[in-house]
């Protein structure tokens, strides 16, 4: 059976083809700068060149259409025809209260897309042009919607509701959602599996730290909590948010410089996080290489970052009573030794221990970093949101 | 030596006259609703009734006159002249990054003051009036300014700087700085003392939760971490304060409600915490009542608290890789053992026991509520804020 995943943003189209008999991926791409007489499409696909061609492209659908015309296409094609895709499952943001896991796109979760998008207004509205897009071009196929917000929807209301007057959650639904869900999700099961260990045995604390972070609290096999809240501005300091401010700090920043709302939520969201304090970038690559070139604000970014991070996962190790695996997930997470060994140095009143040779080791596999007589098992599980949307897409299809 | 400590909000004044030789309190009082013809002061003495007074009272500098009268006065008077007053500590709110100690009050100290009235708008303008009023009519004292903040200036900047754009750091000063540093500092020294080892050989995570809640880690003997922020809002679970939320709720409910700045800030100070969540009240005693009344939002706002409360000390463990005791204080803290025992149950992952009996208990002393087992010793600390700003005068008299 062959899946095709979609992730939509405003201009842009993120695809995967996959085909499940193994899990491998067929074909892999990105459509960018959708609405230009100069998109870009770059595809990959085992064994041959990446493909790189420019073209107009005016919209979703017609950046869609584009992609399955390459799928198919003689030369570069890895099908033969839109038919054998069976399944198409789509990447939504924010599935608010009404999803707690993937389901078969009706119209009635077509609605339901639609009313959160008050909470979600950068991301669904694109999130259900391509859903648009794919029903329009793959009739036959299964469409399939996978919420980043579905897994935690197993939080108890204690770590879900805001210490806020309750009507703003009768009347707005404000409370935390969280995301990344499927990755915190896909990276519990690897890591169990890893373990050999049941998940329904596990506590989990998993780092999803990329540009955007969030922890989870996984305690056998369900979120318990989760840093990320109403949008994905809470909790830990990331690329360019702000994570946890004194909320007093809104408004006041908002009178000090006269912003809009629209200002000061674009400021916490796009020139915060290690780009608000490094002033150079929101990359941690290039932070922490300034930092090595000695600039101090880069420095002082990257102990900010370190510090929350750690204070962070002491207080989920708090929200599940200890755990049995700390994880690091994403690209900061799977890539940055560094950050991995300044956390988890801090971390030894809990009894972790990390053996600092096989954290510097760069593997894209499982892996268990702490030493042997670590009293919590420390790993690196690389994450793979795609292949969990197709695995969700492929379920669904075979229980209709 | 007698020392008189004062304490001014913007329509009260609350004292209390220390004999420093043995720390005895010979007089204690509040004046409230300065400004109106119904001002009311009570006074409390050892060994005499309470004395309760209705009387007109335009300003502070009136009010204090009236409290001194009273102090000297023939029937309920302590002293004879206000000349025995050789010093006055006043409780400042806000010192910004200027003081990181209690100072004498200088033209130079006064202007500080003013100046950090934009960080502190409730709370510095009222300190001044006090000081005013003090400095004219006990003009032979010496006048001493204690800050709330002045005990967390120890805090390393990874800890202090917020993630958003530094530059609203240097122009706006917008940082950390918390609160209750006097409590804080008091209780570290207490617990010490109580413990029998000295304050710069411990790691102390400190719960002050009273109406206002803020968490400290003291590491040999300094505030390395605070959860209040640049205002009081930052942090725990409060009474009426919601501390830590998704910054981007404010915005969202500006838009929503289309509320001001000013409405704003409001009802996250004064609408939310307990008071929010379970629609009845911000004290601690009557939402518990309510709650073993059968109240389900009772109910939720405890749990709130308790969990909200259990994960920032699991943060403050992290912040210092482990400390070798927790200690309650204030309102809640030494009083409420149901929130407590809810708290430190959930703690057994750190080595925490509490001896529930001991628990329960209510003394109105330190005392240890740990078991022998504990692998962390868990101590109740009752706060004395106005004592230690009278010691604070007092050395600094000894010291001219």
């Amino acid at each position: 059976m062959k899946v095709l995943v979609i992730n939509c943003g405003s201009s842009s189209i993120k695809y995967q083809l996959f085909e499940m008999t193994d899990e491998s991926v067929l074909a892999s791409g990105l459509v960018e700068k959708i609405g230009t007489d100069a998109a870009i499409i770059k595809q990959e696909t085992p064994d041959r060149e990446e493909l790189v061609l420019t073209s107009e492209i005016l919209d979703h659908r017609d950046g869609l259409n584009k992609v399955l015309s390459l799928l198919m296409s003689e030369e570069h094609g890895v099908i033969q025809s839109a038919d054998e895709i069976s399944a198409v499952g789509h990447r939504v943001v924010h599935g608010g209260e009404f999803f707690s896991e993937s389901v078969v796109i009706t119209s009635e979760v077509r609605q339901a897309i639609r009313k959160t998008i008050d909470l979600a207004p950068l991301h669904n509205p694109p999130n259900l042009l391509g859903i648009d897009a794919a029903q329009a071009q793959l009739s036959n196929a299964v469409h399939v919607a996978v919420f980043d917000t579905a897994f935690h929807q197993t939080m108890p209301d204690y770590a879900f509701m805001y210490p806020i007057p309750r009507v703003l959650y009768q009347k707005h639904r404000i409370r935390r959602y969280g995301f990344h869900g499927t990755s915190h999700k896909y990276v519990a099961q690897k890591a169990a599996e890893f373990l050999g260990r049941p998940l329904d045995n596990l506590k989990l604390v998993i780092a999803h730290i990329g540009n955007g972070a969030s922890l989870s609290a996984v305690e056998y096999g369900k979120s318990v909590d989760t840093s990320m809240g109403m949008t994905p501005l809470e909790g830990l300091m990331m690329g360019t948010r702000s994570g946890d401010i004194d909320p007093a700090i809104v408004p006041f920043v908002m009178a000090k410089e006269d912003l809009t709302l629209g200002e000061v939520q674009s400021m916490l969201n796009k020139h915060s996080g290690l780009l608000g304090v490094s002033g150079l970038s929101g990359d941690m690559r290039e932070v922490t290489e300034a930092m090595f070139d000695g600039n101090p604000q880069a420095k002082l970014a990257i102990e900010m970052y370190v510090y929350r991070l750690r204070k962070m996962i002491g207080a989920y190790f708090a929200a599940v009573n200890g755990a049995d695996a700390l994880i690091f997930t994403a690209g900061v997470g799977e890539n940055a030794s560094l950050i991995r060994e300044k956390v988890c140095s801090g971390l030894s009143y809990l009894g972790v221990e990390i053996d600092l040779e096989e954290n510097s080791v760069r593997r894209k596999e499982e892996r268990k970093i702490s030493t042997l007589q670590s009293k919590i098992d420390v790993l690196v599980v690389p994450t793979n949101e795609e292949l969990m949307i197709a695995r969700d897409a492929k379920n669904l299809v075979s229980s209709r």
